[in-house]
């Protein structure tokens, strides 16, 4: 199975549009160490010539612009795509609003647990441009508490702690839904092997349990929004720490660096990176130190094989 | 004033993502004589330093990055944007969909009718990520009846004829609001001068007295969104006509280059070009037609000065 990393940023990617940040400035003025990145997204090929995406960017359109494997090949009519299936992990924008981006009559399914597909396509009329025809888009629940198939793949959820509904979602709305199904994690194998890669982009706390999980998967893609834990506090707007906003840092004691130190096996790639991140310099003193922790920074464009 | 074109083409850009049109399968090979083009976007500035956009398309994260008076200076800290205000022609995704991506707590205002206000703010509870502190977007009604001022223009509606609200509101929900605020043309001047640009982006018919109200206009954006009138029936999953959908064809018989062909004085430009459009190919009869009848084909990063 080969997975692409369609885009590695979190949300409002690098450079982020009202951000004047050393990161953003130097980037623009044409003097940073480190590449552009889109908001997180990954696709794989769940078969020849088909398609799963996992979550939907608000840069989706592009990202599929600069990706030849999703384009149609022509062979089925003048209009197709090789997009099957799409699976989210939450209802963030960053997340979901690529959804509209492939509103353009192809049909295709998405998996995503009840809350989440009750916080778009119930409270958000918007996501009507997905049911113009009868079966445009097929929704399918995912189960919390058993593995599954999915999108050509073999599939389980890991739940990570400390998380919560999108901002946007009111108080008294959440009471009527299940919190565990605000954002989830993922375990992706193959159907034809056993090759874990894990994905959970917003982690709050790694528990001993989820540690233990972990430790025999093959990739480890982990949220790497911000390297401190006050990074976040420093933006203009936001008074919340990483941690308080469900972000595991990077860097300091019980910060992800320190809490998967043990883990030897799988390959471990730090993905939805914030604008503010100093990992995003490829000389920067923070990204030798993630390096030489054995961690890789995703970029987009990124390929891993399963 | 300075206008910018950030982008021409009509939703889903060109190329798009699940077509195989002739236009796009050309474009993906390399063989297409026409440049890719962003879903139709334009600004202007309305003072040194601040800028207003009109309208808020899906693209529009990678329409200010390629934009530079759009990006913050960095002389104002470490968050800031030149956007100080938005105005609404209607709330199709292509027209709306972008205000979320200026979600990252910046100030602005948008203009709009209380219609396309309500259905947006109302009916979606994602637009909440515009209102995660007081103040942060202030909604401003647009009056249909009066000349006002906003973003730096005096600013005129006009009622393009037979318009509609988007697919995804209810007809239910239509019959609460008012069907004249369902989308909207503008004829847009600098505060200090009498030079106009009249924007109409959709416009399925011109009633003479439309016809006479634009004979004075400097520049027209007109709807360029399909060449024949069975263009669109023949994609996929749309039955309906150029007309019927809205869009006045520019081909044939009452077509937009037949209904402007007395009109002199206005340069003359077609925006939100559909993907199938013929006239994308600056080498096809049919732009030649366009051409030869007065009128140029707006691209993206197109400036205009008023």
């Amino acid at each position: 199975m080969q997975v692409k990393v369609l885009g590695s940023a979190a949300g409002g990617g690098f450079p982020q549009w009202n951000c004047a940040c050393p990161n953003c400035r130097n980037f623009r003025a044409g003097t940073f160490a480190g590449t552009a990145r889109t908001q997180a997204q990954l696709a794989w090929n769940a078969a020849p010539g088909e398609w799963t995406l996992l979550n939907a960017s608000p840069d989706l359109r592009v990202q599929i612009d600069t990706t030849p494997e999703l384009w149609p090949t022509g062979n089925n009519g003048p209009r197709d795509s090789p997009i099957r299936d799409l699976i989210l992990t939450g209802a963030e924008v960053d997340q979901s609003l690529g959804l509209l981006l492939l509103r353009e009559f192809h049909r295709f399914r998405v998996h995503a647990t009840p809350s989440v597909r009750k916080i778009l396509t119930e409270d958000n009329s918007i996501f009507g441009v997905l049911a113009r025809f009868a079966g445009q888009v097929e929704w399918h629940d995912l189960p919390l508490d058993r593995p599954f198939t999915a999108g050509g793949a073999k599939l389980e959820v890991v739940l990570p702690p400390n998380t919560g509904f999108p901002g946007f979602v009111s108080a008294q709305r959440a009471k009527e839904l299940n919190p565990a199904e605000a954002a989830i994690g993922l375990l992706i194998s193959p159907e034809s092997s056993k090759s874990t890669l894990a994905f959970l982009s917003g982690c709050g706390s790694i528990s001993d349990a989820l540690l233990e999980r972990l430790r025999t998967c093959d990739v480890l893609l982990f949220d790497g929004t911000f390297w401190s834990d006050a990074e976040p506090s420093r933006i203009p707007g936001i008074t919340r720490t990483a941690r308080q906003m469900g972000h595991l840092p990077i860097s300091g004691a019980g910060g992800s660096l320190d809490r998967f130190s043990t883990l030897a096996h799988p390959r471990k790639i730090f993905i939805h990176i914030n604008n503010t991140n100093p990992i995003l310099d490829d000389t920067s003193p923070e990204r030798r130190t993630a390096s030489d922790a054995g961690w890789e920074v995703a970029w987009d464009g990124m390929e891993i094989t399963l």
